[in-house]
């Protein structure tokens, strides 16, 4: 199995946890990000999304998209599970890791604050407000999910990690990195630092991986 | 079963073709995206992200994501499945799907472009070189995908019809709203052709809603 990473990557992240949580200890090729080499015909050649992660599980092309290769991993190595198993359940736990995915984490990734920057000029205080207020009206969301419906356990979804308590790590993570104050969402907070106890999310940190700048 | 929808919305669209290939006809409650009635409090209720489509199906709090609630009712309802059986396949199904509602989708909602238009100034013309170029980015990878892999058949994944081509058929629409030339993608635009020949896509149209302006 081969992953291809970067240490600032937040959809890579998602997956180094999936992959610590279920064991799997596949060989790390670095795609750096900033220098751009995600572009790279090489790159392009594994994922024409020129995105991470991408994971290559034996014969066949690559697989991506983040929250296609943790369900991949979790269909493939069922122990310990990332989903539930009734269908209401399953569709929270996706839908708590869309509002990640899809509504927030897209809005800012290196290529769309590249495009902010040089398509509309907007400054490095326009980008981190961009950033910030994207991540807040994912923060909500979720915290409004979590905090009012009986399904919140000590994880997302009851007791048990999930595929959504991923996400929130991730979305954790991006919220520090953006300076976000995590002070209004108290319930994702908990649950974020609940996950940070265990070792599979802590080593998976951007913070933790090689090419990492020292932490603040 | 009850589906909060707008005639204009992408998302709502894909979910939509899912109910209709199922079988399935929940009522429809109008949440008009064009008057903002998903910032109004009844509304966040529902869907706390402020977004459609959000399904009820009998008790619980209301399902959530398009992706997540296609899934659903796939898990639910399982004929015609909407989804390959075998875990590579259904990553790629599942890829091919985040490329189009994670990467390229959340880019170009309305409140992503009225926060482009208020915060940034940007003006219409922008806005559109904005949209166009993210419909581009997905639309080049879904093109690499679909021209160069051995599991493309008829539909994205062979020739049965799944979650792919329903987000393939949204795609393709949006690039449409959006005066994006197809011309370049040619494999997509085929397999979305092939897509509007199936009633259950072609009566999920934006254009064919209550609400929708007349064809131009």
């Amino acid at each position: 199995m081969k992953l291809f990473s970067f240490w600032r990557s937040l959809a890579t992240y998602r997956v180094r946890i999936a992959l610590n949580l279920k064991g799997l200890t596949p060989e790390v090729i670095e795609v750096n990000l900033l220098k751009g080499h995600q572009r790279e015909p090489k790159f392009r050649a594994v994922n024409p999304m020129m995105a991470i992660p991408a994971l290559v599980d034996g014969d066949g092309p690559a697989l991506f998209e983040s929250l296609a290769i943790i369900e991949y991993l979790d269909e493939t190595h069922p122990n310990p599970p990332l989903m539930p198993k009734e269908p209401k359940a399953r569709a929270r736990v996706r839908g708590l890791s869309q509002i990640v995915a899809c509504d927030s984490h897209p809005l800012i990734v290196p290529r769309v604050r590249e495009y902010l920057a040089h398509e509309f000029k907007v400054d490095e205080a326009g980008v981190m407000k961009w950033a910030q207020h994207w991540h807040q009206a994912a923060l909500s969301a979720l915290e409004e999910h979590l905090s009012t419906e009986k399904e919140t356990g000590t994880y997302c979804q009851g007791d048990q990690i999930t595929m959504a308590d991923i996400c929130v790590a991730s979305q954790v993570a991006g919220a520090n990195f953006f300076k976000v104050d995590l002070a209004p969402y108290s319930r994702v907070a908990r649950i974020a630092g609940a996950c940070m106890k265990n070792d599979a999310f802590a080593r998976a940190h951007p913070l933790k991986q090689p090419g990492a700048p020292a932490a603040a």
